[in-house]
């Protein structure tokens, strides 16, 4: 149990500086009150989570969203409350240009802009200390046809090589697959094949991050999961939940024990390390973001400590026999435990409050945000 | 072929007001030139839509996006322009108060306000003299537990009541339904058996439109259109294509196969009739929205046509026979014929050019409201 | 506590008949040592899963699988074994004639034959005293345009008809929906609307039973057990679970957040009653199948004592006042409880060892059988 | 056109041999009249199709299905009957042992057992001249736990490696990769990234196999197919067409625009060649087998016959001009070209029937191998 413990006061979970501005779907953006209007407060709302979780200590910021004149700064700035810069993600889907794709457009225009974007974002890492570039391309054709599947590929790869070369000692880019949408015939990146293969060539820098909502109905994430351990492809997390398609619900909140199993892969193949990055990547639409990230994070923490109790000589044992039921029932005796009354002890010891989510709600803070971010454009996604 | 021509010169096909304004994803709305900027504008290009394809004379509206003064007014513009108003949809998702629901929302005031927006449809209906309103909810839950399912159908079926008793003489409503978006957990008209059930029980003025793009991975569709038909209650159709969700493509451009075997069943269950409303409900976010439209209602002449090509006599034997290669070939038989050049001919047939894309794209309509259209706000979702 | 304890007291699982002889897969039958080669071996295998979970007191039986020539003398079995005979399940998917179908057959001879053979079924229900007939229809098509979608439905209406007259009092059927296999284009029960459709027709003796494995990906089945509950004809559930397809898995082993949820929605709908006959279809092709059961059992056992935990009071409040987050959590709270204890705390007064799986592992029934059980048939599906 | 006619003659479609057996679902082998007792016949029947078709040449065995103590016999008797042996079909699934796997089994007895049937089938091509041996694994587990997936990886390479060291010149394997059935939970080779992964790190002796049926909901499967291209990975096509899961209709039955686009991706990525194996793998449930696979063949030539009706610079250039409409309009004029009268006009150049089921349905053959064969065991999968 002091192991357990230990494991568990060592894990690190990023939260992103969007999941703190207002989003919604393409029916409607309902906004909240006191959302942040610029990087500095998303960083004050993050340092939120992080002080009332104590295993948040870092945020992934996303550009353009989160552009600053100075990085430093910004940099400083969460230093101040307490968290640092994680992963930069770059946005190649949100300019009028990119209507046809970013790096795999048919013009070439478009495309060096695209990677240019991305070279940027190579020095805003340099300019904060980021380590990791997140790459997600929205990249794909709407009908069959529109654009050759191939060729798509070529391009992507020859960006994917530039970028690749600017990465300096230290530095790596994630690439991210998602099987549809914002393309909804052909998405460029859509499965960890995809992503895999451009990796391996790449080299070493290049990893694989898995969003658990981006998958195809029925596909077995945490099989993708101990594959790119094996392959030491896996790079990271982009942790949400979903029902149905990339609904960015928080993460455990649609199947816990999806995320038990996926967490359970983890620590089984060596990931629950620095090397592999947990981030949060999600919209809370119409529940409040600061408690949602709360939860998301505890969620992502509970499912960690039942996987940490499962017996695993218990389990090989079982699983050399041949005993089908009796190794299932290993993995379901630490699934079914109610690891809560733990992690509430755990947080006692690290100094917080064994209910973050209780101590949130009473410290008052949404209250003053929302009285006083009031005037001034609330940040969301800018679609 | 007489027959099949004059089947063919009757269809009615009805595009929406919204697919002329911009749309787009959550991620990104890509603007067009020459989009519309009020309801006068947009039922000028739906008229487009039937100048050079015959078959698309009416225009259905969206509430409030088309909101004007004088409705009469309108409906006259409608008339000089050479088509007419069609369906009214009412619109319950894009208010702040309906973040958790309308209809079916917790609180009775956000209720009784969104059951006068549908009793102000219905008032619109009146002024306008359409005769059908089409009802979606976008109501759902995103968490379980976040509210009771069972209370929300009491709640749906209380609105609905209230709706279905204001309906006029010759006057009806078409329930929709939708697997899931923007709801991600649970939504309150899922499947076609809950809109099915509801209006079984609310009378004859109440029937269920098939969006094709609202179902459940492997749904058969053409099923659903069969049983419907069988019992009286099929209102209409909401025609678009997708590939993983409701991806809302131009209709039959993902699977031509389906559109066609959906016709069939229209046609075969007597559903070919006015008593059935033929729509488009679609987004046209990468494509020029003129052309999208013109492309999409040739796409349901061609299914329509060749659905009527059907030797339904050597069907029955076959089937009869339990042939079931043989059955199956007098299908594809029909599908596989090419009926461009018929539907060529139809169109001289009735003083219209035989490629309405071409005959569309050298009249430069486009060009002169690229040139017109500037200043003021594109039309769009609001979202 | 004393009121969860004793809803869990009075809690009836039934168990089939066919979970305890040999299954598979289209691919390969594997067979297990002492499987029963008759009826009445079936019968105690039963029974032992009753007596070490103490809430499985009937079996369901399938016919001809478990023809008997007397079955007042199979009844009585039962009774001295301490159990009871349960639902009667019909199989018209089994002999040459079938190949096109059943009660919807294109030939009249063979819908005579299979409608012939589910009144012999309500005579082994009046024989047996079985008061629940089970309607599975295989019945569908495998290519577009085989056979014609709504005679199939006139036609299968036609034999409901008949079958229902046939019911006597106190009898009833359960109408079962599946979304596909062995028909693999077109299924004529395929989803809850199909069967509701036809069972409203009917009459009161008609309801619908939910196989947990027969969806679409991405169906909410609570939604559909709730809306079933609503109408008052949700007749019962066969219990299983699936990752993909009907893969007749454990029930609660693929998802059992899920199964919770339907507990719930169970319970708070006023469900849990005799009304609604809980039974368990399953196929244990790899795993032992009385251990099998009793793990299924006792899967749904802690599914509902979870469901019973919920603070319904809170939930309440907490949903009337829009709190996502607190609604959810209420929720959680229960399904985040380790209820096994509670469940080893009843089983001890009920007379029962704590943990029945153990218990029964270390009874020797197994070895037994498998040292009497040689030669003979075993028992399987017999495809 | 010419060009045209010149590659539809030179196309090639392997029919396998167990297509003309009985096979079924689960619930029910449905048996045929006049179906092939052994190898030899199943030889005599592929060849009528051969013989009709004019481009299917070779069949696949499938070992122990087709085992014959004479294998340069059986090689001889198809050279007589003008077509010749295809690939080799291995078989690890339906022995005892594989209960739990073959190759990734726990038990280094069973695998040892499973490679050494892998060897022998390497044998087997030696034999009968043979240079593609194709593995298909139905390894897997039913439940989380039940056994562990990274230690399955590390035993499926390693018997990988040992049966691509024993592949003689000219010799290659193809890995076959499906996302379930018959594991459930999890399968060890499920999708095209696992079997690409693999197969890069052997050599170029080994390739992926894309069996049409073996995919997620709404994957897209002719990226899979660009992509392998690409990449020098695709070695065939196991063709079949699918509702819902592994359905083994007949290929373009189901959606015949997908088989187009896949075609198309074939041929634009120049692997409309001898490199790449196409190969039916289907099960006639419920039609006639000699005809399904002559309907199969056929649809496989309309849609190559479409494909390479694409007017590829027209293509090329909407593609490069970003023009969506334009781009998408190329392909489906092709594809909703009816290429049957120029198939018929191949075929009558070709010295063959114009229509190959009426040919074959008047050709007398059925009538002669249903007299002719009776008694016996009639051949199936042997589940």
């Amino acid at each position: 149990m002091t192991d357990i413990k230990a494991a568990l006061r060592a894990q690190r979970i990023e939260t992103p500086s969007w999941a703190y501005g207002n989003s919604g779907t393409r029916f409607k953006v309902f906004a909240q009150q006191g959302v942040p209007r610029d990087p500095y407060e998303k960083l004050a709302d993050a340092a939120q989570v992080h002080a009332y979780t104590g295993i948040a200590p870092t945020v992934a910021l996303h550009i353009p969203w989160d552009k600053v004149d100075d990085y430093a700064d910004l940099a400083r700035h969460a230093r101040d409350l307490g968290v640092a810069i994680g992963a930069i993600n770059s946005n190649v889907f949100q300019d009028d240009d990119y209507k046809l794709g970013s790096v795999t457009h048919p013009d070439a225009r478009v495309r060096r802009k695209a990677t240019d974007h991305l070279l940027e974002c190579v020095d805003i890492m340099d300019a904060t200390g980021s380590d990791t570039l997140k790459l997600w391309f929205s990249d794909g054709i709407n009908y069959p046809g529109q654009d050759d599947l191939r060729a798509r590929q070529d391009r992507l790869a020859e960006s994917l090589a530039e970028v690749y070369d600017r990465l300096g000692e230290g530095q790596r880019f994630l690439l991210e697959y998602k099987l549809f949408e914002p393309a909804f015939y052909a998405t460029d990146v859509p499965d960890w094949g995809t992503a895999y293969a451009h990796c391996v060539k790449l080299g070493p820098k290049a990893q694989v991050v898995v969003d658990t909502g981006h998958h195809a109905p029925g596909t077995n994430i945490e099989f993708i999961v101990a594959f790119l351990l094996r392959e030491g492809k896996l790079g990271g997390f982009d942790f949400n939940s979903r029902f149905y398609a990339d609904d960015d619900l928080m993460v455990g909140a649609a199947d816990p024990f999806q995320l038990f199993r996926i967490m359970y892969e983890v620590i089984r193949g060596g990931g629950f390390t620095d090397e592999v990055a947990f981030m949060l990547d999600q919209c809370h639409n119409i529940e409040p973001k600061i408690p949602g990230q709360i939860r998301s994070v505890m969620n992502v923490q509970e499912a960690t400590a039942k996987a940490l109790l499962v017996d695993r000589d218990a389990l090989s044992a079982a699983q050399s026999a041949g005993d089908v039921l009796g190794a299932n029932a290993v993995l379901m005796d630490a699934y079914n435990t109610d690891v809560r009354p733990l992690l509430a002890e755990l947080r006692e010891e690290m100094g917080l409050a064994p209910d973050p989510m209780a101590a949130y709600a009473k410290s008052g803070y949404f209250e003053k945000i929302a009285a006083e971010r009031v005037g001034g454009n609330q940040a969301g996604w800018g679609a």
